[in-house]
């Protein structure tokens, strides 16, 4: 029998965060449970922060993950709106690297290509084909969750769970050289 | 007799990470401990923000500060650099929320203003003035602590630790209005 892996796939958001939990075999994928964490109400830049610190460290206490999964950014938008959504980034990225969950990130081109077999992908289309992938009904609405569910899909079939020889991020590679144990 | 002020100065680089501690009791100012975190041995960019994270909970755990001030930043960098750095200051950030230390940033010009009077201070003149301020001879080689130094500071004098009216963002503000047991 092969072992189970517990993936975590978080959408950090500034206003948003996503997320889902899928586990596999590297054969059959499951879904756990996914998302999201409205920031919006929050005013302070920096409680929004906390929040993000706090509820990464309450999934993995409560599901945990084997190895947590984020979307990469692209790199369209203006350095101010890059600043916020590093820390939003570096705020989930290191409450999971502290807790010894190590961290891998995906292009979004990298996780609708993984899903759909199409880079260029629509949301819709993600949705859909996820939604029958892991048996679950989604509700176009939250598509913040779809996403961060995309992500932890991605890195199953991407991250070494399967033989696949695609490896994703130069992460990868120095997480097996640095974490030899913790690769399945 | 005044409260004393514990204030954690940090200048979150993505290469170095300076650190500098003081007390005030909003008339005199002493220093406490500075350093740097070198980060440039460490290739993996998630490695760093994990060393990032940990080494503000050690300073933490080690010198209790009241409050944590950071070096907000200018916008003239490129988007990828902007992210960066933006990670590792959610990093450093978030792990001093966690443990209940409230955060606040100030925008360089101020803390130049702060320290010397000049909002257009060389880094040398900065130097020059926080060492005889706090009383120390301060290596030019180790500007990263020195701006953390001088965070730590531009804080003591603008934060509320004294009757300055002179809040230099709103994050004090919402920190007054969410936090009232923590202000002084």
């Amino acid at each position: 029998m092969r072992s189970k892996t517990t993936i975590l796939g978080i959408d950090p958001g500034t206003q948003i965060l996503g997320f889902g939990v899928i586990s596999t075999d590297g054969i059959s994928f499951n879904y756990i449970t996914s998302g999201v964490l409205d920031l919006r109400k929050i005013g302070d830049p920096f409680e929004k922060l906390m929040h993000i610190s706090n509820r990464v460290k309450e999934l993995i206490g409560e599901y945990h993950p084997d190895i947590m999964a984020i979307e990469a950014p692209f790199y369209g938008k203006n350095v101010q709106s890059m600043l916020k959504l590093g820390r939003a980034q570096g705020a989930a990225i290191s409450s999971a690297l502290v807790l010894n969950v190590p961290v891998f990130e995906y292009a979004p081109r990298k996780i609708k290509l993984s899903v759909t077999g199409k880079g260029a992908a629509s949301k819709e289309q993600v949705a859909s084909l996820l939604s029958s992938i892991l048996k679950i009904t989604i509700n176009q609405k939250f598509f913040d969750s779809t996403d961060a569910l995309a992500v932890a899909f991605c890195h199953a079939i991407n991250g070494g769970v399967t033989n696949s020889t695609h490896k994703s991020s130069s992460t990868w590679d120095s997480f097996v050289k640095n974490n030899p144990g913790r690769i399945k």
